[in-house]
């Protein structure tokens, strides 16, 4: 079975929509943050810690789990949700931007991408069938498509051939797609090109797919600017009745005026990779623990926060294991921020209902940004 | 409240003894494994995992949080359980074995021990006052004697002096100790010498503490024989109505040994360390998950195992996460090994109780010594 969209509630002031999705694996509801699982885990978690946390879908890394495990070990035990004992909603992502941003290949040819590995360098070539043929093996809720991630310094000659061959390797992806319980989405490109993102768009809706995502926001490179435009670009031209993911976006503020606009769906390493630096969100804006000033501070990271950690520990507990260098700081850490960053779409979700989104943002931004 | 130790069944053939210890945060039987929780927490796990797999006493490390985050701070929250929101038992060491291991002292007095700090070389002093100072305030439910811990290497004239010092080290602790919650162990050293052993288990048992401990067999270079010997020299002039623990001993076959031969308690950081490094403990010895055979191995670690990592993943995929460097391996191989131990004292308890020890360790020891 494919996935299905419902939209819920449509907001009355802006763009933004409640909506819920079935998969094969549950349903969810939308706007949702998808905790990242690059390597079949969300790194030092389990998937108890995800469900008590209200995490409802995770992305796992299509280009990491093709070099290690590889694809069939995953596929032979049954697919990645036996692989990891893991039974909610998982989306892979093509490989596309993992092969752009860390093997940084200089060989990009109509039939594919020959770069080297960053684990051995061993020489590898990814192409849109090679994509879809291993995420169909690992048998996730949701494929996406094979895309090129062009840098945001791209003139407009090269962004206009590089979604042009993007389209053909959409095309040429679903032709190959076979797993019938697999959704695939496809990718609309385009850089900060008004044009280019509306031709992008339109002419992926063509090929007709079961979701379709925002690439392109969160390479280096991007002003906040160029991704908020990205999507204003994109979204007149995707259908209503189809989730709308844009990916790799995770600072709340960015969440937020993704949701505003449009956007359903969103995932980001930020809240797990700031968590094994010792920083924490908090409504009152990003905080490090690794502070001086937490050494004897008895409270929690947030005090209303629900998550495991705010209820269990202290601020200076957690600085205590950040600088004794245990890694449990980085596991109760990455609790917070995914906890902190899931509990933001569910009050979006709750402003939507409300009609409020507006003033939602309002205070939200200015409470974030105040001075500390 | 001082801790109290209940003989519940003394083995017919050895002189193993099934008992349980009453604390004030709660009682649990003996022979009892206590996982470490060197820097206030047990690496990469949290209390309910602890809880999960039947620990039911911790050992915490004086010295290291001393350094880090200082008594003080633990002391103004209240004390260790609250530190680190743990409300079970939990042991203190007294320094002693981290200053000689870690900082290598070379100025032993009288008085205490000069040394660099092993974080940032600071000179620091240790005193026999000092570490039951720092036990006190960290409050913990037994605290340790601050002892010299001399080479296996060293002479009979070393070791006489030295267990002479220690036994005055042993007096002064306890004169100064004044936390009536808190019970308060003397150690028995005199490494691998009988009349030695003898003479600082009877003079340390005169000074009348809450429990004893053999200490002294864990360092580098004590052979197995050793070890036996160490405990072979103290037990007999241990009292009964006390409980015995020997320090720093985690291997399978020495926690039998040490139980057929009295021993009530063990700790060790040995599940934890050889996790980290990929290793688990079977009934069919020891195995590192990252052979290559495993790599499409998808049964438990151990099939009849009970713990969470066993009944959730597969070896397959601990395998892929340890080539992958992910910390949740270091964190489900500790989960299996802490439950080993205290699933071996939980099958020593009932082997004690069926008089059938000596057969259990003759079975445990061919399958584990088993060439695979």
């Amino acid at each position: 079975m494919k996935i299905k969209y419902k939209l819920l509630k449509q907001d009355n002031n802006s763009k933004a929509r409640h909506g819920i999705i079935n998969t094969n694996h549950g349903s969810f509801e939308t706007p949702m943050f998808m905790p990242v699982g690059t390597l079949a885990n969300v790194k030092t978690l389990v998937p108890e810690e995800l469900k008590a946390m209200n995490s409802a879908i995770i992305l796992s890394n299509t280009y990491h789990l093709w070099l290690r495990p590889g694809e069939d070990v995953v596929s032979k035990v049954g697919g990645l949700h036996k692989f990891m004992n893991y039974d909610g909603p998982i989306l892979t992502d093509s490989g596309g931007f993992q092969v752009f941003s860390l093997a940084k290949p200089k060989d990009i040819s109509e039939d594919g991408v020959k770069f080297k590995s960053h684990i051995d360098g061993a020489s590898l070539f990814l192409t849109p069938e090679k994509s879809i043929e291993i995420q169909n093996k690992l048998d996730s809720d949701i494929a996406m498509s094979f895309d090129e991630c062009p840098p945001a310094s791209a003139d407009y000659k090269y962004m206009k051939n590089s979604i042009e061959r993007t389209l053909r390797w959409a095309k040429r992806g679903k032709d190959v797609h076979n797993n019938i319980n697999q959704s695939l989405f496809g990718i609309v490109q385009g850089g900060a090109y008004k044009d280019l993102r509306e031709f992008s768009a339109k002419k992926t809706v063509e090929l007709d797919f079961d979701g379709y995502s925002i690439g392109g926001v969160a390479n280096d490179g991007e002003s906040k600017e160029d991704m908020y435009n990205a999507i204003d670009y994109s979204i007149p031209y995707l259908p209503e009745d189809k989730p709308r993911y844009l990916m790799g976006v995770g600072e709340p503020i960015d969440i937020i005026e993704g949701v505003i606009r449009g956007i359903d769906m969103f995932d980001c390493v930020l809240p797990t990779r700031i968590a094994r630096h010792g920083n924490a969100f908090t409504r009152d804006g990003k905080i490090n623990l690794r502070n001086l000033k937490y050494k004897e501070d008895f409270t929690p990271i947030e005090d209303n926060c629900d998550c495991y950690t705010c209820t269990h520990y202290t601020k200076s507990y957690i600085r205590h294991l950040l600088i004794s260098k245990e890694q449990l700081a980085g596991r109760l850490l990455s609790i917070h921020n995914i906890r902190f960053l899931i509990k933001l779409t569910e009050d979006l979700r709750c402003a939507i209902d409300n009609d409020n989104i507006l003033e939602f943002k309002e205070e939200f931004i200015k409470k974030y940004n105040k001075k500390k």
